[in-house]
């Protein structure tokens, strides 16, 4: 049992009627890239799992190595390859001739299956009756950049997703690097798509991602590794995400000014590259409805256009009958206001 | 803002590797029919949206104002009336044959629509490009008999959902005098199907369970009526769920000893029939996962077998790869252990 269960103040609640229904806690941190902690609630010094909100970071070795460059890949692969992307058919294509220039096959990939989750996309599979393939995996992108990586260094691409293949020990030592913090054994999860996924504190998750956002603090070759990823995710968001995804939209309608990735349970990362600021956030629970209408929240605080993107606070019934709202609970409100 | 935060003890932990990396919240009441708390955690005197885990409470008028008799219908009917049914062809089947008994059409159902849960029906309506009907609503069985009622006492049929409409007046008392509670304006919400669903405090809706179960301080009608939804549910355990849920595989496996219905947002309602006693939990976030889980451990307490039902506790990756658990928090256990 935890000693030292999760408790966070509650970030987000739903009503219905006049009586708040559910409410979901967590915790955001909003941090320079020298460490200073600008706004915060809840605990940002506990580890948490960023899941697929890390994909920017772990891209790291994929260009930092000359991996990228040496197969001729831009910003649609870097794109790719740190995104959670929607299954549709530039995102399957993309990952296809990715696996096909550096030399290798959809056998290659360790992700596991899912159904796209491009609605139109899974769609038309069940009406066609294919079933999905690896490259409909969200985490696909990665994958070929991981075994991109193995390849140009003449690294096994067999058993690329193990903790203690180098594909995964160099990512775990730029993870160390950008988010200052050490990463052993105690630390490891093994992520959906089965590569290793280390707990990392909040502050140091936003605290890399407003040095990725900016380059402050970095060696050169790294500086220019971020600002490829950055440029990249602005570039080309739908690669990132997909259709009507709130990371796509935020990446669309705010580039150059705000990168934005979404993980598993709840999380969120990204950065105002504009203030010099990164944030993570995590929802207790895991739910991604309360993940994005605290992430629309933090980011239109600086950004107020922002308001429009994401979901419908309204809770609209089976008819169409406005039944609730999703709101900010006053703890979200008072880290907004340090925030503006 | 809320003055008064939903902050119960956190019941659910999952972990990834050797971390917690989420947690769900929530309250639980045990009561007997006379009101007794038996076993408890969180706040259970917070009015709480039951949703459709009240639904064999919303269907003691369709019973009790000879509705059900007037038109023929028997357990499966009954079964419908207070089941959240898949949309698979047995529910749809009967949602029709009652409305075509009590001289009703389609077009009568105000719930609204959307996608069958089977997954069979939902996949093989996608592949015949056919659009789902109110029928496939979870709730048409419930809102059949809430139409059957109407007509049964030349009561009009348009509006029936409107708070203010007899039917859904009539449903109100009956849950006053379940529950114990007082319904007012102010509990008052709209549920995902347009009735009027009011807010009651879990120890009420335990009470009110425990009563079904057993009849106990009933008038011999009322005592009847719950007779007969109890017996339905057992008999007819498919058509309250559908194939896979967990209600169905608890009623098919407990028959005669446990009554369970889901809701919404992290709802369940039940009772143990052969010890008297009536449960209702919520999970604050409205989690199904982690609702799921709680009402497994709470019948698992009594009926060990009932271990074995409802979704694995080890979670699992795209790959298949074992990457943590789902397991009782503290504050569950310390419950569970007053209630064995």
């Amino acid at each position: 049992m935890a000693t030292d269960p999760m408790r966070n103040p509650v970030l987000i609640e739903l009503t219905r009627g006049a009586l708040v229904e559910s409410v979901h806690a967590g915790a955001i941190a909003v941090v320079r890239a020298d460490g200073e902690v600008v706004a915060a609630v809840g605990d940002i010094a506990r580890p948490i799992f960023p899941r697929s909100a890390i994909k920017p970071l772990q891209a790291l070795p994929f260009l930092e190595t000359g991996a990228a460059d040496r197969f001729g890949f831009g910003a649609p692969e870097i794109a790719l390859a740190c995104g959670s992307h929607a299954g549709a058919s530039p995102h399957v294509a993309g990952v296809t001739a990715m696996l096909a220039g550096a030399g290798l096959s959809v056998a290659a990939l360790a992700c596991g299956t899912h159904q796209p989750t491009d609605a139109a996309t899974a769609r038309e599979l069940l009406r066609s009756g294919a079933s999905p393939s690896p490259r409909h995996h969200n985490c696909s992108g990665k994958h070929a950049a991981m075994l991109a990586t193995a390849r140009h260094l003449t690294e096994p691409t067999e058993g690329y997703w193990r903790p203690d293949h180098p594909v995964q020990q160099r990512i775990r030592r730029a993870l160390e690097d950008m988010t200052g913090c050490a990463l052993g054994a105690d630390a490891l999860g093994i992520d959906g798509c089965s590569v290793p996924n280390w707990a990392i504190p909040e502050a140091g998750l936003a605290r890399a991602f407003a040095r990725l956002a900016t380059g402050e603090g970095l060696s050169p070759a790294r500086a220019e590794a971020c600002r490829r990823i950055r440029e990249a995710c602005w570039v080309r968001p739908e690669l990132v995400a997909g259709r009507g995804m709130l990371v796509t939209e935020v990446l669309q309608h705010l580039a150059g000014r705000v990168l934005v990735k979404s993980g598993a349970e709840g999380v969120y990362c990204g950065a105002f590259a504009d203030r010099g600021l990164g944030f993570a956030l995590k929802i207790d629970d895991g739910a991604k409805r309360a993940a994005e209408a605290v992430v629309v929240q933090v980011i239109a605080s600086l950004h107020p256009a922002a308001r429009q993107l994401g979901p419908d606070p309204v809770i609209a019934n089976w008819r169409g009958l406005r039944v609730g709202e999703v709101r900010a609970a006053d703890a979200l409100e008072a880290m907004l206001a340090q925030l503006r």
